[in-house]
């Protein structure tokens, strides 16, 4: 944890004095301590957490690896420390700094003679540390991957014909909640039937019915680290064609798993779930990437889609969920979050995927 | 509805050919259309609205006002319609164009020779048309607040001593979206015993005890559009000194809400409330403002502070919430959503006000 500073300005370039950080869960990531509104300055010589009233003694007792600053005007207290540690060039946050947040941080900067940098330097010198996981954000990610398992398995004995999508994914997210998921990952998705083909359908007042393929894919969050599953079950009995749908997408997931590794591309992860799936006869019915990576957000680097030559390494968490969609029909997805390490790759999901009839 | 887009262009500076907005509530706004991505182009004589594959379907059937152009780089489509219509001059949402899209954005801006306006002039604008709520927007707000009221009825039933806060809040909320809440307008807020003096207070595993207040802020969503009220409540008996403060955040209350009427400025309404409570005795104890505006967003234009000299108009909705907070001892505070009107205001709540022993 107390490394992640020091790492971060290891990584500025020459030209740069310090960093601003305003966005909530990079703010988290550096000082532990979450809040709606705060500034952290990250010097080369020291960090400031900037906050208002509302968060000074709730900050003073949490937020790590910096000290913590009250303002009433924010251009006093960070002026003086611009001044104080003669800091001339600061780095911005360009994906969460809006135009109108700038000029309000470059007029302050102008006052001590301070200029900003504007673009996406600072961006990607945070996501070459936020990308390789510690034990501690894994242990996070662990347990939020138990509630989700936990609810999933209690939620499924509560399922019956005539049951909506919606009250579903209403049942699962309670039963996350009440288990100590601060939130859910991102909107629940349950769906049932024909909707099962769309890969970002929402659920509704569709009802399950005896033959149905039934898609969670589905998470929770603890202390800001997501989780991130997804399973596909027979409502019923399955049909021959469901069934070769099923077992095709299940030996493509796998497929891709073992790929996974430290040292192997992206595109080899892709390419191990999606040319079995074309070879099987599915080609083009598998429309999107195979998976991406997970932590604070549920959507971080890197993409594990086709032709990508990033090279995963030990530490990074991604997930594998290669599917197959046919339209007005069906589609089955099968999502694991796994950890790539040096031998191979360790699953962060222990819930079953052969193919289950409820 | 289909006088936004008109009534936005009439407000463009002379020298502006186009605004583009990128915010998911001001696309919703002039379009109807709910979508996580897309580019929101209104120019003076048409308006477009680009989304990718996920949104084309969707937004060609119920995107209002303008023409849907599927993507796939932006760069391209963007770029012909800017030089079909010869739009040179672009202003941006300064409130929602983080850097990286702003770059993003300029690069195709000056494939064809145009420019953006990077500051607040088009945030202004449409806030001036999106503070004043038509009927079809109240009514979207009166069944967010009628949702609200039935879950509090139906949760006040389930509370006993020992309940904790998280429980209740949980609870509401699920009753909420079981019956149609979109989601809930911010994370609810319900706090016991000495915890009701913090404003900011988040429900944990406090429990209910005998003889507490017990403070709920709660709210849900219909179409996107919020409802924001607060009531207080004494779980037990209420001691003289309990009795003393709810009566006189009360009486606060209902002067605030006396004075809001059609041309009153913004502080009138907060000094009814604060001047009473501070005649009262509890000066120092009130530390917020009286109330803010709501809609697509839970806090928007106008704010409801000390001095502010900001018009009140017919069909503005604002919340009236005064407390009164003593440390380590207890807070009250009282909230309904109003709109304005010629002869005062309409109360949206209609959840009772009187001081209630559970």
């Amino acid at each position: 944890m107390d490394t992640r500073i020091p790492a971060l300005t290891a990584l500025f370039p020459d030209s740069a004095d310090a960093a601003l950080i305003i966005s909530e869960t990079n703010r988290q990531y550096f000082t532990d301590f979450v809040s709606s509104l705060g500034y952290l300055l990250v010097a080369r010589n020291g960090s400031y957490l900037f906050v208002d009233s509302r968060y000074e003694e709730a900050a003073k007792r949490q937020a790590k690896n910096c000290s913590v600053i009250l303002f009433r005007k924010l251009a006093d207290s960070l002026g003086d420390v611009l001044s104080q540690n003669n800091i001339k060039t600061v780095l911005l946050e360009g994906s969460a700094f809006t135009l109108n947040e700038t000029a309000f941080i470059e007029n302050i900067l102008s006052k001590s003679g301070a200029s900003a940098v504007k673009d996406d330097t600072l961006d990607k010198l945070i996501q070459k540390l936020r990308i390789i996981k510690t034990s501690s954000e894994l242990e996070k990610m662990r347990k939020a991957q138990q509630i989700t398992e936990d609810a999933l398995k209690s939620t499924l004995r509560f399922i019956k014909e005539g049951v909506s999508e919606r009250d579903i994914a209403l049942e699962l997210e309670f039963r996350m909640r009440k288990a100590g998921a601060q939130s859910v990952s991102f909107d629940l998705i349950v769906l049932a039937g024909a909707k099962t083909s769309m890969p970002h359908g929402v659920p509704d007042s569709t009802k399950i019915k005896n033959g149905d393929f039934l898609l969670f894919d589905i998470g929770a969050t603890v202390d800001g680290y997501h989780s991130d599953m997804t399973r596909t079950y027979v409502f019923g009995k399955a049909d021959s064609s469901m069934k070769r749908v099923y077992e095709t997408v299940l030996q493509a997931q796998l497929n891709a798993l073992e790929a996974v590794r430290d040292g192997c591309t992206c595109g080899d992860v892709d390419r191990a779930a999606r040319s079995y799936i074309d070879q099987a006869g599915f080609e083009g019915l598998f429309g999107h990437s195979t998976g991406h990576g997970v932590g604070l957000e549920i959507h971080e680097a890197p993409s594990v889609s086709p032709n990508s030559s990033f090279v995963l390494r030990n530490g990074m968490v991604v997930t594998v969920e290669p599917g197959i969609y046919i339209p007005g029909k069906f589609g089955v997805r099968i999502e694991d979050m796994v950890v790539v390490s040096s031998d191979g790759c360790i699953n962060l999901v222990s819930m079953p995927k052969k193919l289950t009839e409820l």
